[in-house]
């Protein structure tokens, strides 16, 4: 039986690199060979013990690789191909996804509903942060590369960038809306850019490190708030003529940013939430108009399945979003714990690394 | 210059009846001869001094009457029509009512934005428990009552059935739904009757009190839960088989119905909340899918302007929603304070006063 | 190798029982033993040679029966259990379905896409008017009938009664509506029964069969319209004050009824057309506003999918729709021939049948 | 009584300048001083004879001005301030406005629809080519003209940036889409801005005039077809790998680009159709997939209103969206018949001209 290298949960604060048998796959599963990811927020959320996996379990779920290996009833694909597939991986026949929910569906949950949603790479099954990995529902999740696009510029569109333009999406951005976006991470930063490529003409980021702050106006900020400095939502009511924005994302999950965004909202104007809350949140009732203000507040499990992948690479492709320049480390899979090791520590203004074999 | 009775605002814990000028108007603007009229749960947030107006302000917001004299520059009504009104009377020309949210309104402000919403009547402006009242931008409020339809079948239109039935419309409630309510007191009850009328096929009432508990069933409820017998949540569960609600209404505004809604939710689920708020809410990370639920929580000011009232009182006319039942008791306007009382102290299963002059 | 009796394509002018082997299935397929089933228009439409099948192909797309064998991935049902199955059935993992397009994946095309849409059963694999049948991607399609629940109460879920509620749902159909619906035959009186489930409270009913205008008032019409008498789109016109319908639906795909249901509409409405055509349509240049109204006409096949079929039963079960007064004629399947002579001569009232085996 | 300048219809084949008294204003009115405005294809129509208007009515329907005089009930404005108005001016207060249909509102009509949409400007009241002119509901319709914007950069909002990216809007353009937009004159090239502005990815334009395409390519066209040398339905069907395109703009309104565009679309598309049709259209059975196609078909006519005007503006001002590089000929009033003769001709490669006092 052919090993790999794979990066596992060990325990509570360590994720190490190991070996594993190569996968087997069932009839409607594809076997790839991974040829970069990366690492996102949620892998540290799973490093420090704060979001439950079983141990051994390899890591990852943004996947950009070659078909090794087709299942018995996959069609339509040929090994040897480029492809990606997106970090939740819908089934396409639950409920869920059969209503338009395609992020929420677990097979075998009684009617395809699961309160952690529809995410398994990395999650609930083997993820990607190795040298193979299955793909399962493989005629759903697994979208080929269009030719003359690196795997780099793909690397982001299995998770941030996913999530980061739902954001604005679900916030139902229009032409002539003002955004701002509280915490300009990787994903903060995709949410900058998908408010722009939708018609947002107002864009604010909220930060205090210069360098994202940077990032985020060669990605579509009009204006950027250091929340250190400034009051942000004394600002972006200045900055918006004192009517509020008309979106509000925020992209951290905590008390602050939620409450921040709230508070900037102009009545009728929608909360979009991509955070993963790691503690309650308050809605104080002077934020949320006491009931009268027809306020929407809306969370985001970063949309999946091959038609999104298919879209978000036809973004890339076009020139009008690139992403690929949040990469801003490299490292072999051999190095991973080094990785890991940076982007935890977010040392050297590190937003994305790109690990390839 | 004429005199009429009004209930006036006095102080914290007191509304009486007083007498005041019949009011002037201006050129946009339409008299009204109040025939019925009705008090709303916010005129008793008024009444304890919880929702701040001036003092000597004329409250209520929930007009029936004819029209007694039209502004100069108002056209296409004529003396004598029998009429209803918004509780929420939109200008119509604002930004806020040109981008399609027409509760928002607020004339005067820099954009139209204001953060009370765009209730005017017993809030900013003299209300309609009076003998007269004046509806301001009376082109865009003033609604012909159909020929046929009685003072009190249109009695909830006006705020309680515009409010309870967006909670369903909101809440995007499609065929096939599960929708449980949250409070049967009259936007309850409402919301229980709206969610019906749009095609859900599981209403769940949850309340304490038989009576409601019964309406609710004549109203469109499938079935009915006594959270001081058993525990909601669980039992939404168990008759939605595990899945949760697509749409949770709460009407009441606390802690305890806005958390129990949360954690009905299905994941995807809508949580739709028209209870006026008195306090901070909390999210609990657990009842909010941490992020990972794509859920979605929308807070709604009761719709206004003439083209709701009509389709509002051409559901009534249809015979499709009956909410003249909600109407327990009957009082003249000489005895308002008493009606006050009894509404106040929620004595006798009083669920809506009707007062005549 | 077990025979069954089936209904099949000879040859243009005729559909006939005949001798075949109970089908395999593949691993993604159910065998499913055919307990009630029912002939639709477009199967006349196959019969009379308009619509193109296959010789020897067997027809009709209604299934209601029980589950007798499972292929090896089919995981979340049990052999013997009673289920339905939409006339569309959507593979769930093509591009189409992943944009919420249920009805128009085709698998094996490129993008999931064909022109005649996804509609495979008694189309372009063998259908259900048989003793057996094989439903494709079945956990995307099987759909357990609710307890209680007789086969004739669900027998419209599959093809009218989801095509019908489409109508209304896709016109947009909101509270205060008023709904048109040109042509009463089973997919006009369903897209009435939808209207009215959906919130809207001005239905009219055009036809000219006295037995169908009937039918329609106990479904929901609150008015019919004899075309045969008086100009319907005239009173249509008066029955609408003036103002034109938000929404018209027309149910039969000739120009007469797509022309005036355009001739209906208020600017701004909705043309929700269910009628599948049989030749070219004009729009008038007097009849959509010379482009100057804000007009939509919208097309829609008959959405699919175990989801969509849970609803529908849902809507049954609750008593909102009771659809089974549509069966008029009951026939065996050994007399199928008779029942194709008496449906497509619109014989004796008929307006549905029932073919059990 | 001061005298004007202004350009009238004098009779079918003729618009010529003449001599008005400057307007009076009524209470809800302004008087605007016109410093920019520019000519219509719909003004064509107009000269030729071909759409109907009152001989002696002043044309023009895109002004440019500062305030000249507010009517008495005017709030919210000063004298001097720099304006713009959209082509469709609503009242704000109709039935039409109120239920969201801006462009639909006719004050006197008994619901506030008329068959001619809410068009007044030019058309049913004097519009704009002239020294003055009248904004009728002026609150709902003046919109401030931002710091620091000249005259040409906001001239194309009232109607055809308007027009033109409502064609992308009202198709539902997401992320990842592909657009095709046939006839790429004025109208047609802010389409493809439109499409860009929101999220399209692959945008194709169609037309046959070197300049015309360049132009388009310009403004974000990825591919340009002329239809003159290639089969444009062939070619889109070719760029879009056989897939069709989600969105179809026609911005004619002949049969050619009608029926092309029906026939680009991929099952479940949008046609989106922006042009003023001169004869009856015909939707070839062939092309609309026989109803089978959950296809949509949409009408839009300009939307107005000062939050629309302040939304483009603000597009403008970001620099995300330059329509002033349409402005190809300038003119002085005095010279405006010559205007229309180089625009009626669409001679030496004109799109827009500018006029000025």
């Amino acid at each position: 039986m052919p090993k790999m290298r794979a990066a596992i949960f060990v325990e509570p604060g360590r994720i190490a690199l190991d070996e594993k048998p190569v996968p087997d796959i069932g009839p409607t599963d594809a076997l790839i060979k991974i040829t970069t990811t990366t690492i996102c927020g949620t892998d540290i959320h799973i490093l420090k013990g704060e979001y439950p996996v079983k141990r051994g379990l390899t890591i990852g779920h943004e996947p950009v690789g070659t078909i090794e290996k087709l299942g018995s009833a996959v069609t339509g694909y040929r090994e040897g191909q480029r492809v990606i597939a997106g970090a939740i991986t819908p089934s396409g026949h639950s409920y869920a996804c059969l209503c338009g929910c395609l992020s929420q569906d677990g097979p075998g949950e009684k009617y395809g509903f699961k309160a952690m949603g529809g995410w398994r790479l990395g999650n609930t099954i083997n993820g990607v942060q190795a040298e193979y990995a299955v793909i399962p529902d493989a005629m759903a999740n697994l979208s080929p590369i269009p030719d003359g696009l690196a795997d780099e510029q793909v690397l982001m569109c299995p998770d941030i960038m996913s999530t980061g333009f739902s954001g604005a999406e679900r916030g139902g951005v229009k032409i002539g809306d003002s955004v701002v976006v509280f915490a300009l991470g990787p994903i903060g930063l995709c949410a900058v850019a998908g408010a722009k490529l939708i018609g947002a003409t107002t864009i604010i980021g909220v930060d205090k490190v210069p360098a994202r702050m940077e990032k985020a106006k060669t990605l579509g900020a009009d204006h950027v708030v250091d929340f250190s400095r400034v009051d942000p939502v004394e600002e972006v009511m200045r900055l918006t003529d004192g009517r509020g924005v008309d979106v509000a994302i925020e992209a951290l999950g905590t008390q602050a940013t939620f409450e921040s965004a709230l508070r900037c909202l102009r009545p009728g104007g929608v909360l979009s939430s991509l955070g993963v809350y790691s503690s309650d949140l308050k809605i104080p009732l002077s934020a949320f108009a006491a009931g009268l203000g027809d306020n929407t507040i809306v969370t985001t499990l970063c949309p999946g399945g091959k038609e999104r992948m298919r879209r978000l690479m036809s973004a890339v492709a076009s020139g009008r979003a690139d992403l690929s320049k949040l990469v801003t480390h490299r490292f072999k899979l051999d190095d991973i714990e080094a990785a890991y090791d940076l982007f935890a520590h977010q040392r050297d203004g590190v937003l994305k690394v790109a690990i390839t074999p």
